[in-house]
């Protein structure tokens, strides 16, 4: 069995429900499940003043278990990447531990790839995926599957529809990415992995496309965009119309890039601020291959480091393409 | 007569009316304005597709007026700055030009400062400052005074009311700065100035604290903050309080600043999405003094290059601290 702990290193638990409910729904699913600590703290808006939250990650870290799965997101990581022990969270990976999350946790993740190249894994949070009331639409099945396969190390490859144009498209590279405004918030800082020739996948929420727009030319214009194979866009959902608009939208966002970028720029990723989600390993190296409308993202097995596991063969290109459909958000 | 130009290089123009009360009202105080024939055209939320604002821009500067000053700002140089001729644009500015704006006018001036090295004005917007009805406030009588300086030439500082703890501090250096949020995304791109011992000024609408502390963070992260003289905040509006925030707020944000930088971090420069606005020029040698709580930023004549004009002497220390106190926004 697993072992698997709950911890809190950005914002503030408003609750301790949705807390409860995903030990207990982990639990169910296999998972020994530890509730760190200091996972209900709260300062102002974080689960803990500075200290404390660096204090929860270390000590994560130091136990090194199976998965680490943060219990959401919120902003607070930020604060902490000039203290974290990078080599303490380095060795953890090397032991086998799984850093799970998003949104905030890109700030975690992408400073651990830049700083000790280890492997971690963009996928769920706890609250919002494994925490969620029955009455409120309970666990996402296919987020729940991928993930217990992407901790189990079974999960070799995703697959996802994306729009027409990029038949027989194949790269190889680093993938890497994660949410927009935090992996932007780290350029130009020790924190920002320097990854060439990689595979960029990125989502936002609650970000109008003009927003978005600016910080992926940002990244055009910093000659992050076409370092890269490819660049995926996850789900970017959450932001309202404004009157001033007059037909701007997320699509032009995405032209107003294509227009400027030397590599392809695919969309349908399901990844984001959404019910349905997938596990990514951020770090590995993968190949990604686009058959008509049919996008995989393939790595096969990602081991905790120093181990020798099976290969898990026949999950390649079966993925969780066949539910993404039901999520088109018009683009 | 100073010939005065008003243009739309960014957001779209919802309506004509404040644009033609501004040239109404710029002309009564003396100007010779000109309307651009771009200034009220209309493609999705731009004024105008890209094609159109550059070649505005660009006809703009080659007709190189005293006065070139952005009817509005929103978002849109972000995607011209590749494309613009910034030489061009600097030899406007040494043909006299002052070209003047705020918000998303910042992306135009630091990128004419990383390319050229061209001092621009950081002020006022034609629609938002000499635009509104007499009904909505009409206009401030200390951003069109300071206004008027800086456009003759005769401004040579400015003066507001800090808090206690910097009396006696002094730093000389080169003053940039502008829209937060802007100057982020310009951040490991070619447009970045790269400014050392300067003296750095920085306001923002409509971002949360923890939005601006993460723009700060980055900052600093990226070593920017520390390689200044001194930072200045000016006025950070428009944003709203969370639940979950529980005692977080914009004090929060300067005091996790602080508790990082080695350089001074001061607040209350009256600049800003606020109708009283001082204008200050982005590039110029610049001194800042603080006696008590007044700080004075002060740089001299800053006149049109290769021109001798007169020093106006007795402004400096005068500046518009006078009336600055009742924009206390409470931190």
């Amino acid at each position: 069995m697993s072992d698997l702990t709950l911890y809190t290193p950005s914002g503030v638990l408003a609750q301790s429900q949705p807390l409860k409910r995903a030990a207990k729904r982990l639990s169910t699913l296999g998972f020994d499940v530890t509730i760190d600590e200091s996972a209900l703290a709260r300062h102002q808006r974080f689960a803990g003043d500075d200290d404390e939250r660096l204090a929860a990650l270390h000590r994560v870290a130091t136990s090194a278990p199976a998965v680490a799965l943060a219990t959401r997101g919120g902003y607070g990581l930020t604060r902490l990447l000039d203290r974290i022990d990078w080599a303490l969270l380095g060795r953890s990976v090397e032991q086998g531990t799984r850093w799970v999350g998003l949104s905030d946790l890109t700030a975690l993740q992408l400073g651990l790839l830049a700083h000790t190249k280890q492997i971690s894994w963009a996928g769920p949070l706890a609250c919002e995926d494994f925490g969620r009331s029955d009455a409120d639409g309970g666990v996402d099945e296919i987020t729940r599957d991928c993930f217990l396969e992407a901790m189990d190390g079974s999960l070799e490859a995703v697959g996802f529809r994306t729009e027409v144009g990029f038949d027989g498209l194949e790269a190889r590279g680093t993938l890497w990415g994660g949410n927009l405004a935090v992996l932007c918030s780290l350029l130009g800082t020790p924190h920002f992995p320097r990854i060439k020739g990689g595979i960029l996948f990125l989502e936002d929420v609650n970000e109008h496309p003009y927003r978005i727009e600016r910080m992926l030319l940002q990244l055009w214009q910093a000659g992050v965009l076409d370092a890269q194979k490819a660049v995926i866009l996850g789900q970017f959902t959450g932001w309202k119309k404004s009157p001033l608009d007059r037909g701007y939208n997320f699509k032009s966002c995405v032209q107003a890039l294509r227009d400027r970028m030397q590599v392809p720029l695919l969309t349908g990723l399901p990844f984001g601020h959404v019910p349905t989600k997938v596990c990514l390993p951020i770090g590995a190296k993968t190949e990604l291959l686009v058959e008509g409308r049919d996008v995989f993202v393939a790595w096969g097995h990602v081991g905790p480091g120093g181990h020798d596991h099976h290969h898990h063969g026949g999950h390649e290109g079966h993925g969780h393409g066949d539910h993404d459909h039901s999520h088109d958000h018009g683009h």
